[in-house]
């Protein structure tokens, strides 16, 4: 009777992943942390792009007042401009200043759009595997998740999303590049969502919106570029953060943008600054959107992930795991070569490796590796795979 | 059908508001924003302590790794020490860095406490009058606001609050100092709630918890100490922000500290630690969370509020206002002289004057004033403060 009883059930709930980082610890006390391979966090490695330093010496010694004050709840006009700018010039649509709220990370936009647009037991459909906060930001606003499965490449299952649309689904949620899986949507599957639900949001008179969840969109490889979603739908949002391009996860700093020609623009934005306001985020942090305007066009060295991933998937192959190549992100999403995942995961343990089993993202059968960690950690890693794999 | 029910009536209900703002920006417009005296927000006007950009600026020459990365979704190590030291030296209690959790802000920190312990339908007491956000943080889980009267000098009603409590109240919600009235809780005030809320705890065999939202703690004059919950209840939450003390309320950095006895801490804290992450906050910002490291001890000069509120006060009582003294924060609550506060307020827009209608705050027949403007604003206004009140 102290914390609430769904808190509780959660807390019982995620005490496996508990145990399974307590063991990681464990390990990495008694082997040393350089003996322990961890490929459990998507926490970039790679030091963010040095202009970023360079941009907040200027900015702290800028003498003009209340550069640390309250500024609109949506962000800075200056900011949400650059934004706008940059989204005009990478998709058709013309964005304005008013189509951006300016958030504190993708976590805390996703919460605002879903806020915004979910009434208690409304239905949002996630293509599977998926990353599981979504579970939690859905239940935070009583709305309920609707997973689909997806093909075996991880593309969209459409016959399946078309399946478990209802009187009550509000959205279709996508993330991509994809983690867990790394994969892009192609254009063409994008185009055939969007008509789907174009479709289906006639026939009922009001939309069912798409949400796109893009943190990872310059993190792509063999020149693969993620398809705009405002290209293809007006019912669109678009969410995404600066923490993964940039190597800035713990600033909390991104945003969210509706189409320009989102039907109900107007109500749509006041909720969603409405909801920025009163979830308490109140404003993204005022430093980094001051920042961002000056760094919307800089990356860590992309190239960096690529070889990583090129590293992993030759061997990785070669070992006998089965998986596609990822297109974007820095995640692998082999099968696991046994049916139980989670047993899979802590063979993996033993050889001091850490990764994550599938059933975290509704993918049972697989495991994930976060490979955002320093070649040499792969390199030195990579024996251990093969010895595991081996044993089955 | 676009935005959710919820939504849609908040922003329905909070048009009065926009319009009042409208009017403003309207008449800064019109008449220049030097000629508009704006008490409406509590944005400080004091820049923050020089130290802030020294701290800054060391950091960011900081040549460590990781600096931006993710951390412990409860905040750095070395941040939760500091702040633990902090508040051992200020309370009787002793504190640990694992009764910290570092938040975006107080707002964010008390959507963590309350998601943390209401299940649906829990009430919680606040006496009025009110920042009216708590609602909306309380409607965020689901929880119910009980408003209770305060005394005329807004001193806690014991019998109001003890009316209050039904099976369903989970906790007590109070803010000192005060806003919008600048009342301070007197320590004798304080132990009365605590043994009413322990005598009521054990006759139902679970705690009534107190949550004291103290942003302006620092900010008290005359040699006023705001009384530690702590010393007088063992299951309180502190929730606190540097946005006020240090003027960096754009930045988004507070935290949230447990009673080092609370029962059932364990539970409460993983609780708090899985809110922040799953409300999308993840962690509070990292460049601010390395900075207050170097600031627990810092503040803007209060005396410059406490400057500001002495003339404000003589000049209001003697044109006939009639409101207590405040003892800290940078608010005035005076009783309007008409009824109908709404209509007050206007009367004093036509002078070009902007403050809040105490109705906004479930006070109504009341004004907020915020002085934390500059003192020439004050100046300047006094003359239409004067003519207005001489109509009634």
């Amino acid at each position: 009777m102290s914390a609430s009883q769904n808190i509780r059930a959660a807390i019982e709930r995620s005490s496996f992943i508990r145990k399974m980082f307590e063991e990681g610890a464990k390990r990495k006390q008694q082997y040393g942390a350089e003996n322990v391979f961890d490929f459990s966090l998507g926490n970039p490695n790679l030091e963010p792009p040095s202009k970023l330093n360079q941009i907040l010496n200027d900015l702290i010694s800028d003498p003009n007042p209340g550069q640390h004050a309250y500024m609109p709840n949506a962000g800075f006009l200056e900011t949400r401009q650059a934004v706008a700018d940059y989204l005009s010039a990478d998709n058709k649509a013309t964005f304005t200043p008013d189509d951006i709220v300016m958030t504190v990370g993708a976590g805390g936009g996703l919460n605002v759009v879903l806020k915004t647009i979910l009434d208690p037991e409304d239905e949002v459909i996630i293509p599977k595997p998926y990353f599981v906060e979504y579970n939690f930001y859905l239940a935070n606003h009583q709305g309920v998740s609707r997973p689909v499965p997806t093909h075996p490449d991880f593309s969209f299952d459409l016959d399946a999303i078309e399946g478990a649309i209802t009187e009550k689904t509000k959205a279709v949620l996508i993330n991509s590049p994809n983690n867990p899986t790394g994969k892009v949507y192609s254009e063409e599957d994008i185009r055939k969502l969007a008509a789907l639900l174009t479709h289906h949001s006639t026939r009922r008179g009001h939309p069912i919106y798409l949400i796109s969840d893009e943190p990872y969109r310059k993190i792509v490889f063999d020149g693969v570029v993620v398809p705009s979603i405002f290209d293809a739908y007006n019912e669109s949002f678009l969410v995404t953060s600066f923490s993964k391009d940039l190597s800035i996860p713990g600033e909390r700093i991104g945003y969210a943008a509706v189409h320009p020609d989102m039907s109900d623009k107007g109500q749509i934005l006041a909720g969603m600054i409405f909801c920025n306001r009163t979830l308490g985020y109140v404003n993204a942090p005022a430093l980094m959107q001051r920042a961002i305007v000056h760094l919307l066009n800089e990356s860590v060295d992309i190239s960096l992930y690529q070889k990583n991933r090129d590293l992993f998937c030759d061997a990785l192959w070669s070992f006998g795991y089965r998986f596609p190549k990822p297109e974007g992100a820095f995640y692998l999403f082999p099968r696991s070569p046994i049916d139980d995942d989670v047993a899979f995961i802590e063979a993996l343990q033993v050889e001091n490796i850490l990764t994550v089993p599938g059933s975290g993202f509704l993918g049972p059968g697989h495991f994930r590796i976060a490979y955002c960690v320093a070649e040499s950690v792969i390199k030195k890693a990579l024996p251990g795979f093969e010895r595991v794999i081996k044993k089955y």
